[in-house]
């Protein structure tokens, strides 16, 4: 069993893909519903692919070109194998079947919940939850099991029972780092390219449909309204499904590379050994992941309610139930993997304070951590944007006087809920740090990752409900269907919420650890603001999730535009389409989100990937590390504030829906108050769902993309360019006056040693001072200096006595 | 005249303190308008007087407690001399007065600005450009004398003629940091509860005079009109004094610090010695400053138009040619001032890369990139926020579909403006330390300040134009006069939105220049955000900048609910108060103003102030330099983007009052379009007027007081508590197959002694690697360890090879 641990992963994996074949054969056997709303699903479905389509012809030219960037770093650098460049292919191809799975059965579950929704909630809770359930073991599974099936076939391939372990299996892990980038650059299309898509959407529709033609959300002679449909599977299903897959591989690749380190940290007497083939801190982070799958499947099983009239607090609860169960579960089986896969005591070197020796329950404690921190902040995340709490009532108050003092009151929201998160965030690294050093950061990101499956399916059976409801509304069913379907879109917009929580907060962690990871891969000696392109490269960092951000606004704003006219002429055009007896032509209004979506894209797609290479080719690894830390820090800052602010907007606005209460006076919908929220949640509405999400692949991107091309930068882990410098210090002679020393300096750099030596006479207190200035033009640090000089001094004053 | 440089400063200073008298005596002498003009602008200077008060009553309570604390670092620090104290308090009065002054003459300016607009517009130009100059000249000689004569006064107390020197002049900077310090203070007074003040008043103002009421702007029957008008001059006149005073000084006051450290880094082998009492490195920033004096006022001769008839461009011109001509005279003076009291050559130590050769010219590089990357920032702010440039045009734009898009558009511009700042900034540090390290750094920040008294003079014309137009307003002087003052109120607006850029861009060079004076005062290794406890107060310190403007925004949203509770009260119950029979209670609108903004701005000045003392001594220096480093970086960052996105609205605001084409309409005030801009407005005036240039005083607040507390955060620079550890390996004896090696540890924390030894025996692999694991426990750098197991395995083999 031990020896074989490898093969876990794979067939917990596997299970996970057996049970949603199984879940997906269930969701397709349900009714779908009569004719008119087989139909529309059948639209929202093929818009949904046709963006799909259009997405893989975009990438396939992006993985071309990538690949081929990936074969030049591997011609180039040693220890860079050229199986990064499959591992490349099939971390793309994987990231895209996942989401293509679950478009598939989320565009399958929306007109067979609404059918569901006839008769039972119950029932219709079932279907969209299994939809949703598909989708996330779809995405848990394809990535545990490419990544493990890789890792299988490179430690075949790389590993030899030599004494080089750990540099062999750097060498595997970096080609590993391949597939982590080929899932991200997938995460990068579907979720900055989806963002785009709903949004410009959406807006579209409801600016001419809602405002200028005076029709309701959904209506079916609206053009955009299947295209608006389609963007919540888009951005909301596909987008945030690929952002998980990439988080979740990073993660679990993350904490292998650092648990290659924890393996070099303990072979420095002898050579580290384990029942696991010597490799058991490398491959817990996979069977954890493993696990998560099984939590997620037994999790699933408890979500469901019983009673048809059940309010969304029944649902909340069913959710919860599920979604703590399997973290508990997860949480208690890596307690046992811990203590049965980690030595009991393991060495790291902890930067700057050198090894210590770190028991495996810190490591259970760092998980534990990463857990409660991803809880929390998902509870900050609901706080700041739930409907009735303080944060959206004070947008509400805010709404009586205006649309300006409405946005005032939303920016300060989203500004004001980073204090909690970041506060919150620092302490998750300070703390996981504290206990386990870089390998707890990194397993405190994997345990908050475990249950990925699970998260996602709570995630994704939001937008179903919701495409539910937008089938219900436009095949005309009877209000009791829209009602329950309501139920459910109600709590999954909640959901929607804290899961955008969890995402940053998986995001960030993920970083973290691949930031981690960066730095031990490059071998710099840490990274220093101190050194002043390594702080101007800070600044450049903070600034890139600004820019990123103003692009993606604006982008939704030019592909809203193009929406608008398409609209409005096919309401000028095409006779009867307001009367209903004229079909407006939906593919096209697709097609026109789909090409802008895509358009605008590229620039922002294009910085985040270029301005890494470019920094880290021009300046080199140290101040690409500043610029990491910077779209990281400016990133988690910019995500929670956009995020928020957006969320906590979008619910001021429902808020008026029932009616609230403004300075004494209810106040409903329609009124001024209302117009000024609605003007509040146009804001928002790009934040939340566009720029905001994408700064989770901005920073993630980031951070691999510095990691898989950190071997080019030099000072490589594996030492084989490393310089190394000897100074000698050697007394020859002194008297009472006069002193002299030789001094040699041996410098060892890729292989050559050039050997310089330097003699110094004068006065003993010339020759210390000339000694020192020697040492300090050879940039030795100034404490070594310190004990040469003083050694220097002692050598000098005991020859002296001597001579006396 | 060598020996006494320290004096030329002094008589620089007080020369412009002299030359700002007799502009005062000319302003006061000239006509100030009839008796109704006269009763206005008494009641402007009343109110602004009022809030000074005030503010002078909470300061006071602020500067004891701030007294005693710093009174407690001196008496627990030994190298922190308890002169910092009345350093600290002397320097919260000097800015104190500058602020008093400036705040005078500019209420005594504008009426007379009025009456000359009666008659000539070159006369009112010169009566309002003269009110500029004193406030300019008051900041920066007031700035310069106070420096100058601590200095002087330190020196003498503190420097012997002994060996000593770096040390002791390390006693004097820290103690005059303590100026810096107090400064630093009142500006977050001045800056944030002055922007408080101004936009509480003219919201208040707008939103029932206005919008209510219905009458214009600046009507004498608004009891708000009296604190609008006291806003513009509490916010951009007394504010940005003492926001630049503070820069000012602090600049300086880094440039010094750095300046001590090249005089350390070339006393390697001999003793530093020049012409200027040895101290020519820290001397020369303080000379430069007082030249910067002299070429203001020689710019301010040049400022003047002729014509009557002039337009904004030839009074545009006019500034700009007043402008560029002082910093040209100060940059050829810096030049000879280089060459002259710089050595020729400068040893100075390069972070990471040791001790390098620097020729003067570089400094004086440094100084050129300092200028270049101000007025290239200043042209950057001026394109984004533009009337008629593509930013504005855009949010023009965007109007048309109302007020969300309205609003995006204005997020966007405000955060595309990041771009090119922040790439010029960090051009600059990477620039500026490329030529001179950390000094040129400084020295780039210090020549961007020279000028500071001409950038005031230019900055606070404006404000004192446009209260000239109030006071024309409610005096119902003729149009001609109010379009005279309206011409000189538009270049102020041009004006206002450059200085911003100059501010911040100060700010942030200045906050970088005390950063690198932080590191080098602490003595620590550089800040490592490798490290989990850096990285995390990174997090931290990025997320204070976000609070920080969302606690602004929102204290101007209650102080302004309070304004307007007051002017509708006075509406309601003064009786005649709208036929303009009944005189509106002005005072009390001064009061409230006056009151919530002191209230309001305590809370972000206690986390300005107590976050990094916290901070530091929870964590330690190193943590909080990684603080420092996340506040810098982002709010550079928010204030570029608030600064920027408020004056773009602003400006698209204006736009419609001359009328746009929009899709091909002319569209005017009034229109649907224009309520969107309105609204966009309503949200930038905090923006661009509070929260924005709040952001320049929390970075170097922040700054300062980590560079004050930098002494109790243990490591200080002076080595005396400094810990030392020396590893000894001596190979006793060996045989084929054994070795017996001993390892000597000795460490000197704190001038104690510990001295171990221990004994290892075992075979020759054994013993070496116990060796190298003995070594990685002390935390010893690799290298050395390396280093160390090398020469134990030469001297075993050595060793087994005479034996054979």
């Amino acid at each position: 069993m031990k020896q074989n641990m490898i093969y876990v992963p794979i067939v917990l994996a596997i299970l996970g893909l057996i049970f949603m074949y199984i879940k997906m054969v269930w969701v397709k056997k349900q009714d779908a519903g009569n004719e008119k709303m087989q139909s529309i699903s059948k639209s929202i479905k093929e818009g949904a692919l046709a963006f799909l389509a259009a997405e893989y012809r975009l990438l396939l030219i992006f993985v071309i070109i990538a690949s081929l960037a990936l074969f030049g770093i591997s011609q180039l650098v040693e220890t860079t194998s050229i199986m990064i460049v499959p591992a490349f292919i099939i971390g793309a191809i994987f990231s895209a079947l996942a989401g293509n799975i679950g478009m598939r059965i989320a565009t399958d579950a929306n007109a067979r919940t609404a059918e569901a929704a006839k008769t039972s909630l119950p029932q219709a809770l079932k279907v969209s939850f299994s939809g949703g359930t598909v989708m996330g073991l779809g995405v848990a599974g394809l990535a545990v099991l490419g990544l493990s099936l890789f890792f299988l076939l490179f430690i075949g391939q790389f590993i030899t029972d030599g004494e080089n372990f750990y540099n062999e299996m750097t060498v595997v892990l970096e080609a590993l780092a391949g597939f982590s980038l080929g899932a991200e650059s997938i995460a990068l299309f579907a979720r900055v390219g989806g963002g785009i898509y709903t949004k410009a959407a959406d807006v579209g529709a409801d600016l001419v449909g809602k405002v200028e033609a005076g029709i309701p959300e959904d209506d079916p002679r609206n053009p955009a309204t299947i295209a608006d449909n389609v963007g919540d599977n888009v951005g909301d299903v596909a987008g945030m499904g690929a952002d998980l897959f990439g988080s979740y591989v990073a993660t679990v690749l993350a904490a292998m590379v650092l648990g290659n380190y924890v393996i070099r940290d303990m072979s420095i007497n002898t050579p580290f050994t384990d029942d696991f083939n010597n490799m058991g801190p490398i491959l817990l982070p996979l069977v954890i992941a493993g696990i998560g799958i099984i939590a997620s499947i037994i999790g699933t099983f408890l979500v469901g309610i019983k009673d048809n009239t059940a309010k969304e607090a029944q649902v909340q609860k069913a959710l919860d139930t599920g979604n703590w169960t399997s973290i508990i579960i997860t949480l208690a089986a890596s307690f046992f993997l811990i203590k049965w896969m980690l030595p009991e005591t393991m060495q790291m070197s902890f930067f700057g304070e050198g090894i210590k020796d770190v028991s495996s329950m810190n490591v259970f404690w760092s998980a534990c951590i990463g857990l409660a921190v991803g809880a929390l902040i998902s509870m900050v995340t609901s706080y700041y944007t739930s409907l009735g709490k303080k944060p959206v009532l004070d947008i509400v108050q805010n709404s009586a006087t205006g649309a300006g003092t409405n946005i005032i009151a939303g920016l300060a929201v989203g500004m004001k809920s980073t204090f909690l998160s970041v506060l919150l965030f620092a302490a998750a690294i300070y703390g996981s740090y504290y206990f386990a050093g870089f390998y707890g950061v990194a397993l405190a990101a994997s345990a908050m990752m475990a249950t990925t499956a699970m998260q996602l399916a709570i995630d994704a059976f939001g937008p179903i409900a919701d495409n539910a409801g937008g089938v219900a509304e436009m095949s005309e069913l009877e209000d009791h269907v829209r009602e329950r379907t309501d139920i459910l879109d109600s709590v999954g917009n909640t959901t929607a919420a804290v899961g955008k929580g969890f995402a940053i907060a998986s995001a960030a962690l993920t970083a973290l650890a691949l930031f981690a990871a960066y730095v031990t891969f490059t071998g710099i000696d840490g990274i220093n603001i101190f050194k002043a392109d390594v702080l101007a490269m800070l600044f450049v960092g903070g600034m890139i999730p600004v820019i990123f951000s103003a692009l993606a606004m604006q982008s939704v704003g030019k592909a809203a535009m193009e929406m608008v006219h398409e609209v409005r002429r096919q309401f000028r055009e095409i006779p009867g389409i307001m009367e209903g007896t004229g079909t407006p032509e939906y593919a096209k209004c697709v097609d026109i989100s789909t090409k802008a979506a895509l358009k605008e894209m590229i620039l922002p797609g294009l910085i985040t990937i270029i301005t890494p290479i470019l920094i880290g080719l021009l300046f080199g690894a140290e101040p690409l590390g500043g610029y990491m830390a910077g779209v990281c820090v400016s990133g988690v800052m910019w995500a929670i504030f956009q995020n928020n602010a957006g969320g906590a907007w979008d619910n001021a606005k429902k808020s008026f829906e029932a009616g609230v209460e403004i300075n004494g006076e209810m106040t409903y919908k329609g009124s001024d108050a209302h117009k000024a929220a609605v003007t509040g949640d146009t804001v928002g509405d790009p934040f939340k769902d566009t720029s905001g999400p994408s700064m989770n692949i901005l920073i993630k991107l980031t951070c691999l993309v510095g990691l898989v091309i950190a071997p080019i930068l030099g000072g490589h882990s594996t030492h084989t360019k490393e310089s190394h410098k000897e100074v000698k210090v050697e007394i020859k002679s002194t008297d009472d006056e006069k002193a002299t020393a030789v001094v040699t300096t041996t410098k060892t750099e890729n292989g050559e040693t050039i050997s310089e030596t330097e003699t110094i006479e004068g006065t003993v207190e010339e020759v210390k001072q000339k000694v020192k200035a020697t040492m300090d033009k050879d940039t030795i640090k100034e404490e070594d200096v310190k004990k040469i000089v003083e050694q220097t001094e002692k050598n000098i004053k005991e020859k002296l006595e001597k001579k006396e």
